[in-house]
């Protein structure tokens, strides 16, 4: 269980451990997992909706839901110690939000009976199954990384808070009373709470330089106020908000692997003396209950891999595996061993003479010659300079054919020469890359080419996909050279860890767009581009009238499905015209609105996005950096030995 | 001369040793830094010119300046031994500098003679002086950090290039020809060399959501294209730009450190091998040769900080000092001691009944107490509240002479009861910027006042002064919070590298000015905002018609005189809008001048401006694991067993 560093006490009775498989065989997990994605996709369903479906039918869903998560619960509580169960402020987190969604359905559901509409707040809530579920440790990792920034945080933060209160009463004092005016044409810098808004919008840089224009335009020395500011806020507090974040980063993942590391070797310990039996003067495991025991922890190892363990963990040959080395067993089976078979090509037992034969071999020797990849490279820039030109050409349209035969040719080719099973290991990223798009683009043009024969029309959603799909096979170059191949590694491997942050992102952003969904859904409307009725030209909100909001067209940008909102929460993440937005929103609403907005800005953008670069720079600096870990030196030292 | 990590080689015989030390007088250095800000302020009054002057002065200053730097190399020369002088590039760079100058002088004067106007395109190479002469060694620390990055740089760069080539060829499959228009009115994504653009200027977060509406607007689902462009690029990519420059400048500071113990090490060991004489079995330096050496070096170093670096130098006390210790000596007179004298108030000499009598005593005990402070606090919170009043009414701004008069009777407490030497000691940040705020308050405020009595208005520049050092004395609320204060103390710390960065800006700067100077001079003019003839309207140029730049009224944006261009190309470095200047000076010139603006966001934003983050990230984790070196520790010991 050590091994992969879970840490759930449990008892070690017969019936308990039956229990805990069955709480953590893979149907149970994945019948949880099934639960937290409906519970959260029925914000699509739900008013206002993407796809509406009346109350009643997501409110029984969701009931549904919050029934299978209680189960969940309560099979786990009978796997812990009671004691351990009510101490984790996991499950109790669980059970109150079981609880509160409950009262909330039941209560908007009487008051919709009776035609008052009330605020289903409760949806707001749902994110909590996804992070307090065991199975997702990494997000609650990266939340508990969070949450131990915050006081260092907080402290520079108010700094900043200050600084720029200061900075906004000077504001006031130079350019209230000047009688300037915006490009729009608005008083400029008179209102305290607006010259607020605007320098914390300066802060992220959204409006520079629009918001120095006005004074700079009226003396040039006013530009120094503004670029002091930007200096100390922007790039100063803004670096030491990165460092702040970072340094926190580092120290919390020292700890928590220092815990983990802790926690293994205590249960690791445990094992052994449930296993151990005394042989001379030590207590030592037998290597038949050793195998045994590995065997029943990784069903599926081959026997060369679990023969290789054995000879590391059994330094003697003595028969029998001591304490220090059967510690080490958790951390043996994390390495993966990659058993280099050379194994043969399935086509040479099959038919070994025609594969033996003197063509065959001169194939193999061609594929595996480097003009051959120089001529793929050839062939794929010469793609690139075809889908670049136009693609009316009736001989263009042909060409494209045969670029695909090409590609099909090669990877049959390459199938040919090199054993399959090989060709598409688990590390072989490029190849798999390689196969699915152009098994992908074959499909897809196939589709294409039978839908428009038979009907005489291109369906758009396939042409799209088929487009896309062509040009990224020429991403394909990247891999001939070394140098890039070296930074894509890089980024491929820390894709898992990528996607945590996406489920950190999605919890964020779920709270945040539920919120934005009772606040502000309805308020803006999108009308169709060709319209151009006045009502359109406000986003159909005549209090838009005028604003930028407007004028740049964002109407599409609004709360009205969970789509749009993910949509609009993306665009504040990335900062620029964020306060345009938010601008818009309060106008719709109120000018307390923009808190909404601002709040969003230090959740995610101080936040989450500093703790994403800060991950990012520790993962390319450990890559840069490579050290081997002291066990797979003995791995190697032991397959070295044994030659 | 090791303490100071200077490393210039240099002959050992007498007169050299006198050259050598003129070269390095203190008078010397100034002259040189003098002619070099001559040289570089030359731009303020050669056209286009903030102050023209005629071209005749302007050339008699440079060739003056050009006549110093060479009278300077030669004295160089004659310091150096020759082989030394003509291998470093530096000396070789500046004469170069110089020639090229000369002869782009002699060539512009003819042909302006002749009334031909040509490019003095030599001014871009001022800067060459200022980072070559020896003086400016942190500013070419900085530059040689910057060209190590370069090849690692330089791969990610084209991987992120082939990138935003594949998505733009994406983009023109895709939206080309669906026949959107962007808000403008424009084809949206229909030239390929415009896609790049637009899709560089989305990396830079500055167009967007803006470059994305007319496509969300058409079918929601290709927001997940620009989501996935800008995921990519803006957040993975950019993320490993400052990956690779924050690895370079942590690797090439250690490997710079050490370069320079190295040196240091040397330097010693010749000094030593200068000095020593034989004792006993070991070469050691005579302790009143040691005592010379240092007094030489160190003029103004006190007998009692002499006597503990002799103390601790000279371990057995045996009257002179080894070789270990006396390689020690650069380190140990770059630790400040700070000699903690229990030196008594000069009143307390003057008049000491006065001083010690009880009413006084009772004074100094108040202005000691937490309490005090609190007082002064509490006023200047309440000094905040007056300042955001309104300062109209009579009775505010009789309050301002209030609280003036209670901050100076505040300092001049301070000075009663503490030693003023103490109070206005080196390290003693606060007391010097409170105080020097007040007297300044306090000047501005007389100056005023006697104006506005004497001509019966108010100087419109000193107002400003006197409110801007008003608000800045609500900065002293600071010290009071401890956090607070530990943030401040690190960021003052950083303060003069972060001039250092200034350095090297100024020069990046000033090479992009002068350029854009040459291109864009007068191709935009600036009008006063209430001037709305049409010609003012498109900043005097009828090729900005309809343009964004000219609706956005960033005529002032312009590159007429050096100070406004500094100030566009800061606002080029906040990023934000930097599209709609590239966009606005390529309309009155030719596309090809975004490659400009282009260049200069690859060279400031991408390299210098991580560099800065990469600095203040190492500064802050530097702060938060503060270790002694061996040294002080070495001090601190010898301290404590001297009691």
């Amino acid at each position: 269980d050590a091994q992969y560093s879970r840490n759930v006490p449990f008892e070690t009775s017969p019936q308990t451990i039956r229990l805990y498989y069955f709480y953590n065989h893979w149907t149970m997990r994945a019948a949880t997992n099934f639960f937290i994605f409906v519970d959260l996709s029925l914000a699509l369903f739900e008013e206002p909706a993407l796809f509406p479906l009346p109350f009643l039918a997501t409110s029984i869903a969701e009931v549904l839901c919050l029934t299978a998560f209680f189960g969940r619960l309560i099979h786990f509580a009978k796997v812990t110690p009671q004691t351990v169960f009510w101490k984790d402020t996991k499950n109790i987190c669980i059970m109150v939000t079981i609880v509160l969604t409950l009262v909330d359905l039941i209560v908007y559901g009487s008051l919709e009976a009776i035609n008052i509409h009330s605020v289903r707040w409760s949806r707001a809530l749902r994110p909590v199954f996804l992070i307090n579920f065991p199975e997702s440790r990494q997000i609650r990792r990266a939340f508990r990384s969070i949450r131990n920034t915050l006081p260092d945080i907080l402290y520079v933060f108010l700094l900043f808070m200050f600084n720029m209160l200061i900075f906004s009463l000077m504001a006031l004092k130079l350019f209230g009373d000047r009688g300037l005016k915006t490009v729009e044409g608005s008083p400029y810098f008179t209102n305290i709470l607006e010259i607020i808004f605007d320098l914390y919008v300066l802060v992220t840089t959204a409006n520079s330089p629009d918001v120095m224009m006005p004074a700079y335009d009226f003396n040039r020395w006013y530009s120094l106020y503004f670029i002091t500011y930007i200096i100390i806020n922007t790039y100063i507090f803004m670096s030491v908000f990165l460092a702040v974040v970072y340094n926190n980063y580092r120290k919390h993942l020292k700890n928590e692997i220092r815990k983990l590391v802790y926690l293994k070797h205590y249960k690791m310990v445990e094992a052994f003396n449930l296993l151990k039996v005394k042989v001379g003067a030590e207590f030592v495991v037998k290597e038949a209950e050793w195998r045994r025991l590995t065997k029943v922890v990784v069903p599926d190892i081959s026997s060369s891999h679990l023969e290789l363990l054995l000879r590391i963990s059994d330094e003697g040959q003595k028969g029998h595996v001591d304490k220090t080395n059967f510690l080490r067993l958790a951390d043996l089976l994390n390495i993966q061993v990659i058993t280099i078979s050379v194994r043969r090509h399935p086509l040479e037992a099959w038919m070994p003479r025609v594969y033996k034969s003197s063509v065959s071999l001169f194939i193999q020797k061609v594929v595996q010659h480097r003009i051959f990849v120089w001529i793929y490279d050839a062939i794929i820039l010469l793609n690139a300079i075809f889908i670049a030109l136009d693609e009316k050409n009736p001989f263009i349209s042909y060409a494209e054919w045969l670029f695909l035969s090409l590609y099909v040719i090669e990877i049959l080719l390459k199938l040919y020469t090199y054993e399959p099973k090989a060709y598409f290991g688990r590390k072989q990223f490029w190849n798999w890359f390689d196969t699915l798009i152009i098994i992908a683009a074959l499909v897809a043009t196939v589709a294409n080419a039978t839908i428009q024969s038979a009907r005489k029309y291109n369906s758009q959603q396939i042409l799209d996909i088929v487009l896309v799909l062509r040009i990224l096979r020429l991403l394909r170059v990247i891999i001939s050279i070394q140098r890039f191949r070296v930074i894509v590694t890089t980024l491929i491997n820390i894709g898992p860890t990528i996607l945590t942050f996406g489920g950190l992102v999605l919890v964020v952003y779920y709270t945040f767009a539920i919120i934005g969904m009772e606040v502000f859904q309805g308020k803006v409307r999108f009308f169709d581009p060709n319209v151009t009725t006045p009502d359109a030209l406000v986003c159909g909100n005549p209090a838009l009238k005028d604003a930028a909001f407007a004028r740049d067209r964002y109407c599409k940008n609004n709360f009205n499905d969970l789509a749009a909102s993910f949509v609009v929460l993306i665009e504040l993440t990335v900062v620029n015209q964020w306060h345009i937005i938010a601008e818009g929103f309060s106008l719709v609403t109120h000018p307390t609105a923009k808190l909404y907005f601002i709040f969003f800005h230090i959740v995610v953008v101080i936040l989450i996005v500093n703790i994403f670069i800060a991950f990012i720079l520790e993962a390319f600096f450990v890559a840069y950096s490579l050290d081997k870990s002291d066990i797979e030196t003995a791995i190697e030292r032991k397959i070295q030995e044994l030659g």
